[in-house]
């Protein structure tokens, strides 16, 4: 069942233990947020000793299931103050996964300041100093680690954002190609890194093998179908694997949820500009294939694409949706190489580009750059690597920004800036926002039935809730095939848990665990201050109407209220397939 | 019984209504938080249309009695987040008070930009425009409005912080010469003045009389011996009537609550050089008078001082302890003018000396000013003053300095940086700044009892809280009189508040209603999205000993929940005067 390995960053110590029976059927978000429940004071400092930073894959990762290497990172957020994961494609998970760990946990502060580098391998986690890479960002270290330690490598890193404990401090994932362009982006992670001296873990699977499934016929059946579906039978996934996640762009400009210069509308004029025929277009003329790339073993969606310059220089291979919509249209930014040279700013640094995006929108309105202006945006975006003063309170992300210049129209939920899809084009968005123990982030699951209507919100937010859990965090599946396969994937998902480890494990099993690890989070943020009046969205989203529809967010508190209005016997209706695209992440 | 006029700002419409029945028996800090319990929306933005500010003299103000014209200001904070009351001494309170007023409330957000000024007299409330004051310090400000207003008004204004909405913010009220030294500093609410577009209040009391009591009899005999009692029976209301609340620094001193350097240490090598002695030293020298003067119409305690600078320039007027403490000790800065010096930029700028001072050692664990280095602190409060990036930073006080230069060693709690009080040093202190509505306020009330016992610390605690609630901030009543006097003061307050109103006010129902604001006060977070988990203290707290007790911190989380744990029906023991000097205010 995998073993859980601690390292204290004050005394440099290791150690290793089994997994305990409470873990056996958790894994990613599921599992960081029950240990940080049980192990984390939650009135803590989020980058103080008493912190703890998780990373676990998910219960699937190291096995040949497609699209099952996702690799959660966790913590009390620096951004939020509240409990936080976020999880990342890239290759990590999956290794982590085939050397038989259930989780990393850093504890302690360093003594000195390192930064120091962990490296796990089948012979167990050993530190490492990493003096010389100090400041580095993360294409940089990339290289350099993978010089050291071979192209085989995982690297889990932070850049100098992360050192420099900048709330929007994302933790990267290298990719297949060994680029650090996949993100555990948003809540800060990096900060709590940077804070516990650890510039990257390296796993080094050498010598492992795929993680054999107990029972094996059921195991290899399930696999086969999940493999039929995702990579033949749906549309929305071979849109993605043709033109990467740009394909939301175009869908959420149709539906009026395309956030434009700080929300101010939800179509961008210039969305064709940025969406997926231009993206393939442009990475065509330039001798580029747009998508089909997988970012992780095995993953047959394959959304990464392979954005270069105009010099043919490689940019990012993670130009997604959310990056697009919240550093391009929020910014008033139609220019593709710019979006691409902010993403890859931020992927080096090791920044969230949603939180960047947030953050340069209220920087504008406070008058320090212009909606449009590409270069000041990244003029701005390079103050926050050099870590000037402007630069450092951009990186504490949109509210720390909006309070330092006096601008009270931030789009922020619990203090994490709102992801693409607005609560006022899509009222169950703003539900989950509102509700979420993460604050407003997409990834914690929302619905899109009956946009404009409240009724019934609060329910359809719940099951989306926990079914993310049970089917994507916990497993360390991808939200993409899941969420867009338009077949019942979470089937095979389940089948497929209960053939790797061979006990029995239906769906109410992965309902009642993802129905305790969503109570687990929310009493972790009691304990850390946050009464359910927290549990609300900025005022401009219920008083400004939003072009197109010009709807505000009218979901009453007492509806958002009920969320969290459940207990073990509640029914969770599975949520099943959708027709829009997540992405981000 | 008084009027609450109503100024909205997005129309510039004022009302006035005659006070209901409910408000009939509070006034201060009772009234404002009653009035903000009922009419503001919880979670609204602090800078926000639907915050509003209010301004309310004490049940008290505008009678004979002496040190009974503070002034209440009010809001939800923009630096906590919280319920928000800070109270100031002036001339402002007892002028309202013969005016009739009982309350003024500032709603909504100016349509255009302003600033405004608003005059209060015997006519009503008038709306005046008034770009020309746009971005002048308070000193400027006030000779000004003297100027074209009289030198009989008193002035409620803001400096270039408030207006630039920096959540460090104070309103200054001037003194009897018109000085704006006196400020309701805590909690940021010059910035939520600053975004109602209001410059300043002037309030001019012509043509008006002291309010005249209903029962006359009662009144004077009440009166005169409270009078007896402040001006002659009290030691320690002597010593600050020739020494001005310097007097506090030797004594915190002494019981090891100085804090100097960040509150690394209880005890400061250079007391001697900014404690009582060497104020009146240096001021005779300067041939100004150290203590005597009062800050409002017949206060008898007159712990006011003339600190001029070498030139004979005046300085401040109200060189307080806090002051002293936060801005001398705690930077280590052992030179009173400098000291003095940085008190008149934060008067003058519109600062909380408390906030700033601890802004600043933040700043100097970020490596921005060595400690003990005034000339820097001074040039930094000057960045304050022009709102340079890093200006705004520290503007925005302990916890956002923190937070953008990634220091966790911050001294606050619910985002309100510690007074001098230290909890490590009087236990009693810490269980107040924890639980207490406000955040870290020394003047919501703590006991001094068993410094370092944690038995019985919530009831004491409690008793404090609701007693300074009961005897000074809905009367009006100063703290110094009443926590210093030596005597039941208390008895006093309650006859003559009956004498003055002629209904039967007995010490019961005034801690009725104290209990009955707290709870309101703590509902208010509750909504606003504080659990009681937010009732903490920074972990530096209780994990470093503090010198020279080396003393951490120790009272459990338990003891400090059970504060809030009581009802209608519990007891109080009114909290009577003690031997330690409060102050800052």
């Amino acid at each position: 069942m995998g073993r859980i390995f601690r390292v204290n960053m004050e005394t440099l110590r290791v150690s290793a233990d089994e997994v305990s029976e409470e873990y056996t059927k958790v894994g990613g978000r599921a599992l960081t947020s029950m240990i940080i429940g049980k192990e984390v004071y939650a009135p803590c400092h989020p980058l103080g000793k008493r912190n703890k930073l998780i990373l676990a894959p998910g219960l699937l990762g190291g096995t040949p299931v497609p699209s099952s290497g996702r690799l959660s990172v966790a913590a009390k957020s620096p951004l939020t103050g509240t409990i936080n994961e976020a999880n990342a494609g890239g290759t990590a998970g999956s290794r982590l996964g085939r050397l038989g760990v259930k989780a990393i946990i850093i504890e302690g502060l360093p003594k000195e300041e390192g930064p120091y580098v962990l490296k796990m391998d089948k012979s167990g986690l050993t530190v490492l100093p990493a003096d010389e890479f100090k400041g580095m960002g993360n294409y940089e270290l990339a290289g350099k680690l993978r010089e050291a330690h071979g192209d085989g490598i995982s690297i889990v890193s932070i850049g100098p954002a992360g050192e420099e404990k900048m709330a929007a401090a994302s933790v990267a994932v290298t990719d297949l190609k060994g680029r650090p362009a996949h993100h555990a982006a948003r809540g800060g992670l990096g900060a709590v890194m940077g804070s516990k001296g650890v510039k990257a873990i390296i796993i080094d699977d050498s010598g492992t093998q795929i993680v054999a499934p107990k029972e094996k016929d059921m195991f290899s059946k399930a696999n086969a179908r999940l493999v039929e579906i995702v990579s033949k039978e749906s549309p929305m996934l071979q849109m993605l694997h043709q033109f990467g996640s740009s394909v939301g762009v175009e869908m959420a400009n149709q539906i009026g949820s395309l956030p434009t210069r700080n929300h101010r509308s939800g179509s961008f004029e210039k969305a064709g500009d940025i969406g997926p025929g231009r993206t393939e277009e442009l990475i065509k003329e330039r001798g580029g294939s747009p998508g089909g790339h997988p970012c992780m073993p095995g993953c047959l969606v394959g959304c990464a694409v392979n954005f270069v310059d105009k010099e043919g220089k490689h940019l990012t291979s993670a130009l997604e949706f959310e990056t697009l919509a919240i550093l391009g249209a929020n910014l008033e930014i139609g220019d593709l190489d710019a979006i691409a040279t902010m993403d890859y700013l931020c992927d080096d640094l090791g920044l969230d580009t949603i939180e960047m995006g947030n953050a340069l929108a209220v920087a504008a309105e406070a008058g320090l750059l212009d909606f449009g202006d590409a270069s000041r945006a990244i003029e701005l975006l390079k103050e926050v690597g050099s870590a000037t003063i402007l630069g450092r309170v951009l990186g504490q992300g949109s509210v720390v920004t909006g309070k330092v210049f006096g601008i009270t129209r931030v789009p922020a939920a619990k203090g994490l800036g709102f992801p693409a899809w607005e609560p006022r084009a899509i009222n169950g968005a703003g539900v989950t926002y509102a509700s979420s123990p993460q604050g407003s982030d997409h990834t914690c699951g929302f619905s899109q039935e009956d946009p404009h209507g409240a009724e019934g919100q609060a329910k359809r937010s719940r099951d989306a809730q926990v079914s993310i859990i049970a089917m994507c965090d916990s497993p360390g599946f991808c939200f993409f095939p899941w969420h867009l396969a338009g077949l019942p994937v979470h089937e095979y998902i389940f089948q497929l848990i209960s053939a790797q480890y061979g006990f029995d494990f239906p769906i109410e099993e992965a309902m009642r665990i993802g129905k305790e690890v969503l109570k687990i989070e929310k009493a972790f943020n009691e304990e850390a201050g946050f009464s359910k009046g927290a549990d609300t969205l900025p005022e401009f989203i219920m008083d400004e109407p939003f072009p197109p529809s010009n709807a505000v967010f009218d979901v009453p508190a007492e509806e958002i209220e009920k969320v969290f209005d459940f207990g073990p016997e509640t029914e969770i209706t599975p949520t099943g397939p959708v027709t829009l695209p997540g992405g981000g992440h």
